[in-house]
């Protein structure tokens, strides 16, 4: 048996081909989306990131202002740019990438940003809203991600175990309140690196989301026949063949693929969604703030 | 075998006595801790816990001020009361009692108070929080205290398993981000209507937090033998032999003390206890805005 794919790239075409008629009705009124993305420093990865998110942005028509900040900006510096797109209304959603630099609180600069802008879905009224069962907002863009790719793929959520593995404010924990929540109706585990018998909470399983960041931890043997697994991990691993001198590995061990009945592929499963689900909410804030 | 009592009423005091301690320091700056508690309506049950609160408060030494809207107030009548009050440098907590009349949205009275005095802990800012695993500000009411609870009783948490049975934003949700928060590190499965399996759930459990609000449902050979069970449900149930027509029954049946190592009773348990940590909460609510 092998895994049925679930197709990030497919997937998230089809919510960026949704997203480009909700900019086109939003241009008929004379509104461009507007996303401002705030990088500090030069982290290669990042940077990398950004690149796609422009890139998207391009392929829907939402216009994106780009603000690069040096590595040793002070964080008043920060707080002043993201006070200032906060302030400004053809800025429809501000994005402040991580990591931001070694001792800059980004708990503080995530506080900062206005929640009705916050199309990274971090803040904590946009968090706090996924508690009460409020799932109608800007909801963090890879969680969202990981239910429009099961629900894309077919796989039943209702009712069925789901173990999430990490608890992360980004992936682990919001992606729990999102497959628990009424209406889609998983009971849902989180487990974590405290968790005593992980694989055997995992073999439980009839969805699995990876989110720990730990190469390819997740083993064939911890996962049951025909379950489907999400592959949010992105990991360096050093592998000398490479001419850059690694590879790029996912949570999930490719043996998976022998057993689960659906498996997001790392690269092109998690990343393409969480880019895609990007471009929604920045149209989403741009619908409700203009 | 008995099961230990999770005595919310001696740990609920030990909480209270901290509060007092707290409330003197305040006291010495000249700061008395303030809470406004608003009721709409007559339901009998909200009286009967806002005379709790009120009590509560002066045991502890903070002044309370109790505002009774009739049941037929306009939504904007109670939006009105919510902004006074939230702009009153004089009250530190505010406090709108559930249930609101039929009709009235409470989630957009909620959303309304001040994150700063949402002593209940609802507000999203306050439930996002919880979120990026900070506990470090207002946190709900009963799910703190049942925190507090399992560490009163010596009940291990961090590795262990728990399940919570009910998803409401007031307690199931919340109470399963505090469970699995680092450093308190349990593995949390969250249960509902939907779970096909429930009773399995929760035989696997070393914790099993009740709060679905259904009379006495977790039954004995539902639970593993010495797990902390915590019943966070008070339900009516028809009683002919009582002189009112009911007696109060939790989610737990009163078997599962026979087989639980400690078993939270109710009344006694979680209810002292969700009032301890409302006057916690105001008094915290006192430090930081004064």
């Amino acid at each position: 048996m092998s895994a049925q794919v679930l197709d990030g790239k497919a997937c998230g075409a089809e919510v960026e081909a949704e997203v480009k008629a909700k900019v086109s009705v939003l241009n008929e009124r004379g509104i461009t989306p507007h996303l401002a993305v705030v990088i500090v420093g030069d982290d290669p990865a990042s940077h990398v990131y950004v690149g796609a998110k422009e890139r998207a942005c391009e392929r829907v028509g939402v216009k994106s202002t780009r603000i690069d900040l040096p590595a040793d900006s002070d964080f008043s510096k920060v707080v002043d740019v993201v006070e200032k797109l906060n302030s400004d209304p053809s800025v429809h959603g501000i994005l402040v990438q991580s990591p931001l630099p070694k001792g800059m609180d980004e708990l503080a600069i995530t506080d900062m940003i206005d929640p009705a802008k916050d199309v990274d879905g971090f803040h904590p009224v946009n968090l706090g809203r996924l508690v009460q069962g409020r799932a109608d907002g800007l909801v963090p863009c890879t969680p969202a991600g990981v239910i429009r790719l099961l629900e894309w793929g077919g796989v039943d959520i209702s009712g069925k175990n789901a173990v999430v593995i990490g608890r992360s404010r980004i992936v682990g924990a919001p992606v729990s309140l999102l497959l628990g929540r009424k209406g889609v109706d998983a009971t849902v585990t989180i487990s974590h690196s405290r968790t005593s018998d992980i694989a055997d909470v995992c073999r439980a399983a009839d969805i699995v989301i990876a989110a720990v960041g730990r190469a390819e931890m997740v083993q064939a043997d911890w996962v049951k026949q025909g379950a489907a697994v999400v592959d949010v991990g992105v990991n360096r691993v050093d592998d000398e063949s490479r001419e850059r001198g690694y590879r790029l590995a996912g949570d999930v061990h490719p043996d998976v693929a022998d057993v689960a009945g659906h498996l997001s592929p790392v690269p092109g499963g998690v990343g393409p969604m969480t880019i895609a689900m990007l471009m929604l909410n920045t149209v989403t804030a741009a619908e409700s703030n203009s």
